[in-house]
């Protein structure tokens, strides 16, 4: 398939996602405990389901490999990589900052992302080499003079494990707090490349939270890494920076102060 | 004035603030430092202008204690409380989930509240011995059978000082952290509202910052209170609990162990 006719396909995911998912924002539901713990609703459920039934249909040799329902096609070059509701809790508490993230592997590397915000109406779409869209138009990554002017976000602290919280914290002492902001998940990853959000520094990150969003915050002028300044890969005990101004990388990676 | 027509005059108010905040969202605009380094956006100043010239038209003789242009007519026994954007880094970041909030105290104490949210369209208005409406319809918070299921909120722990933290992670400790979520703001309350969130528990707030929320949370069912379970007022340091259900007030003071 051409990259036009994924794109189309990935939209179609998307929409699907959407429908599945609106109805039962903010309604009330039975709340259901994996064995991580983490919220499982409905709405991911079935959002899941609507995806992989269009996959199915219109990309049999494609892999998958889904949140809720696991992976098929391991083998495949081309595999699409599913969360149906990054940002659980948000949804949970009723906050429209949740999304959809549709990644499409090529080789293990994402050459198409799409963040979905069903609720309010906002796609992000990334694709190699192509500029990232949002709702339609071109999304900018502003630039960042310097790391003190930066607006900073990241999900919650309860995310840092180890000795996270330590190094997120001798980088955010470089910024200015009353710049931080938390909670947000992939929406975040969205405004950044949308020139709203400077810098998004993570840990715990799994393949199907970040895949979508490196060829979004790239398409749109940013860079993605890890603590290191590393490529990202599916071992990178999820630890990621997403940085709107890729000048400003070297003050994240000296302020994070991993390096031993 | 009649509470009616104070209700009236509110909403007015709530749609001036929106009216000058909704085309600056997302816009590209220059910050300025205040004293106290928090970012203030063309948007607070021109939506609480706005507010003032309506009060200062319908209601002369009522005190007005506004986030950005100070105090006016202190000795009245009416007294509005304006804080045009509530969540400024929220608003900076490009996330729909900051408010504008109105309060109407009478002699010291809030009869009258309302958190809108003027880029989803959503407002919250709670008035002494009234239920609370959302969007025109009643709101009611949820019944939560324990602390272990609760969805708790707190904006950042940036807002947290000398050993608050402390208290708030013991707090924490007795919920799941997989229902915790951060950032939000005065958004939470009008959530803990609507019965998607069970408790939110922050420091450092001002007046301006919980009067308003006060009538929304009592009318719609939860209960409002400092950390030792004593009414907020103006000297309370802005330690704040918002429960929405009331029967889990003992679980939560003591979770949060401020008693010496």
């Amino acid at each position: 398939m051409s990259l036009t006719s994924d794109l189309l396909l990935a939209n179609r995911l998307a929409d699907a996602a959407g429908e599945a998912i609106r109805p039962l924002f903010r309604a009330a539901f039975a709340h259901e405990a994996k064995a991580d713990a983490s919220p499982v609703t409905e709405a991911d459920r079935s959002a899941e389901a609507a995806m992989r039934r269009l996959l199915d249909a219109e990309a049999p040799r494609d892999g998958i490999i889904g949140e809720e329902y696991g992976a098929e096609r391991v083998d495949a070059s081309r595999q699409w990589v599913l969360d149906p509701i990054d940002g659980t809790v948000s949804f949970m508490a009723g906050r429209p900052i949740f999304g959809t993230l549709i990644a499409l592997l090529q080789d293990g590397w994402p050459i198409l992302g799409i963040i979905d915000q069903p609720v309010a109406g906002e796609r992000w779409v990334g694709a190699l080499g192509q500029p990232t869209m949002f709702n339609g138009a071109p999304a900018r990554t502003r630039i960042c003079r310097e790391l003190g002017d930066a607006v900073l976000a990241t999900t919650g602290p309860q995310y840092f494990a180890d000795h996270d919280a330590e190094h997120f914290m001798a980088l955010a002492a470089k910024t200015s707090h009353k710049r931080m902001v938390f909670g947000g998940d992939c929406y975040n990853y969205g405004l950044l490349a949308s020139g709203h959000i400077d810098l998004v520094v993570e840990a715990g990150l799994k393949l199907h939270d970040f895949a979508a969003l490196v060829p979004i915050v790239e398409g749109a002028g940013g860079t993605m890494c890890d603590w290191n300044g590393d490529r990202l890969n599916a071992d990178s005990a999820g630890h990621v920076i997403a940085l709107g101004d890729p000048a400003r990388l070297e003050d994240v990676i000296d302020g994070l102060a991993c390096h031993h």
